[in-house]
């Protein structure tokens, strides 16, 4: 069989099914918001005013990962629910499941690294999860978690590379064109790239002039060397502040979905993401996770030129940035005023 | 005349009437948002379930002062809009009255002091309004710019003591009794006094049994020691880390509403304060400046007990927190990693 048949076939196996995608969102829809679309503030004057925000940091449990995380438990039967789901995650997957399980009253367990922020674990707790910490690199993490659900017999929900998972995050697509029929680009940050996956096939397939622009950060960019390879590609190391976009590889499934509904895929480093962050929270009132801000560094730098398109819309992914670095500040103040009054 | 006959003088003077406050609402309702009163996430624990958040933090401009600066410019002749407005203000008041100028088409004029960050001062002139940097103290800007008004027969508008103002934080009692008509105690914080000040008067001449609980910063507590005196107290000098409950002194008009109208007054320090902003971002995904938490301070620190009342409500007055202090964290972090990966 030559090469691109065997392409093909690996293709059909994993396309996405628009109906499909429309079931999913039905069955998410009691559970999730729908969440704005906004303009930007006519104050601002760095970015074309037609470029719309899509605010799923104001999803619920914080970020888009609530739409796959209720389809994939929705989808399972009754006695699977009952017997409860087993995930691995450093972030916003762990905190989606732990949102649905506890509305959907399925027990919980997310395996967490070990170098995993205390105010990730600490969130995803207080959903009524119970939290495991294991392993020094998310690869072990992940193998452990899986030999869990295994031996238990438990449902397994894998972050991005599960078809459930892919019709959830299809159900923003559709959102996208209800509120914005003419929209004729999105920016979409890539991790493991099952947000990307979902949406983009789905956008395409319904919009095929809609233009689908991908953005990795410099230090894991994995789904743009992957495609340049035509396979995918593990990177030995990632290094970068969007934590929730630093897996070490897409999957078979996300990479194929990439290949055929993805135009382009632009990289943005550490000091353009921050730039973001600063921006979205002086012009827009959002303070969002540094993934979230991703797409927002590639308008701002220059890597994608928004002007040129008439009804852009930028996917913001998430707003789970850790306590941590935010408050740091904060807690300095309040020593050196302290200090001072002394 | 009798002591006591004098107080009645003046109360009458400064008194609200409930109709008026219903004039302001129809006159700002087209200009400012019906703010949410969101119940607090299921999942937490630290505060009892039936607290409510009046999120003003989400108003136009990220403050409550949205309010007020929208009635003063409506009620002001247009000739007197044609002319243009000065105001003095470290923050939230020049933001509101930046945004409130932009909508109405008024030329707008915002002092501040020399010591205002950069970033208010970057926000505000984002607005359209001229800024103008002068004094070392608050009360040198204020007086300059008042000048500046007298001079050239500008309007000017004062952050806490004009009844304009006070109508304008009146509509947000209005606005509890719509969303909660059962509401029994309230928690707000106190800078001038002019929103616990309208709050307080139109709430409990409308439900005399609703409980206004106030909250200053023990750094910048000047209400609650001027109601102890009878006369207004100016304080030899502040320190908080709540920049915008800092005024020295509340005014004549604020303090014979707060004698009048508001229960009791409770003191929270500035460890509490950042400890509430922390709480709010990782329990509510709500990041507001340190005034915003201080209600909250209250009630996690035990200062008031929410948990005796069946439907309290904690009013979030804003949410403009500088943006170095949430940065440095994140800013810091990008310098770690790029030189690990020299």
């Amino acid at each position: 069989m030559p090469h691109i048949n065997e392409g093909n076939q690996t293709m059909s196996q994993y396309d996405v099914v628009v109906s499909a995608v429309e079931q999913a969102r039905q069955r998410v829809v009691p559970y999730v918001r729908h969440t704005p679309l906004a303009p930007l503030p006519q104050a601002q004057t760095d970015l074309p005013s037609q470029l719309r925000l899509k605010l799923e940091n104001l999803q619920v449990s914080g970020s888009f990962k609530a739409r796959g995380a209720f389809n994939n438990l929705l989808l399972a039967s009754p006695e699977q629910r009952d017997r409860g789901v087993v995930v691995a995650s450093g972030g916003n997957h762990g905190l989606a499941i732990g949102y649905a399980a506890r509305r959907l009253g399925v027990p919980a367990t997310v395996y967490l690294p070990n170098s995993a922020s205390e105010d990730r674990a600490t969130r995803i707790a207080r959903q009524g999860a119970t939290v495991r910490r294991y392993g020094d690199n998310p690869s072990d993490t992940f193998r452990h978690s899986l030999e869990h659900a295994e031996r238990d017999g438990l449902l397994y929900v894998h972050p991005f590379d599960a078809e459930g998972t892919i019709h959830g995050t299809g159900t923003l697509g559709l959102e996208l064109l209800d509120d914005l029929p003419e929209i004729d680009c999105v920016l979409i940050a890539i991790g493991g790239g099952g947000l990307i996956g979902g949406m983009a096939a789905t956008l395409k397939q319904l919009r095929p002039n809609v233009r689908i622009i991908g953005v990795e950060p410099v230090g894991a960019a994995k789904m743009l060397p992957s495609i340049q390879a035509g396979e995918v590609v593990e990177l030995p190391g990632v290094r970068t502040i969007a934590d929730t976009l630093a897996p070490r590889a897409v999957s078979e499934r996300t990479l194929r979905l990439a290949e055929r509904y993805v135009d382009e895929i632009v990289l943005v480093d550490d000091g353009q993401i921050v730039a973001a962050m600063r921006w979205l929270w002086i012009e827009c009132n959002q303070l969002v996770e540094p993934a979230g801000a991703a797409v927002i560094a590639a308008a701002l730098s220059g890597a994608v030129n928004v002007d040129s398109y008439a009804h852009p819309v930028a996917l913001i992914c998430g707003g789970n940035a850790a306590a941590e670095p935010i408050f740091a500040g904060y807690e300095q103040i309040v020593t050196t005023l302290a200090d001072f009054s002394k």
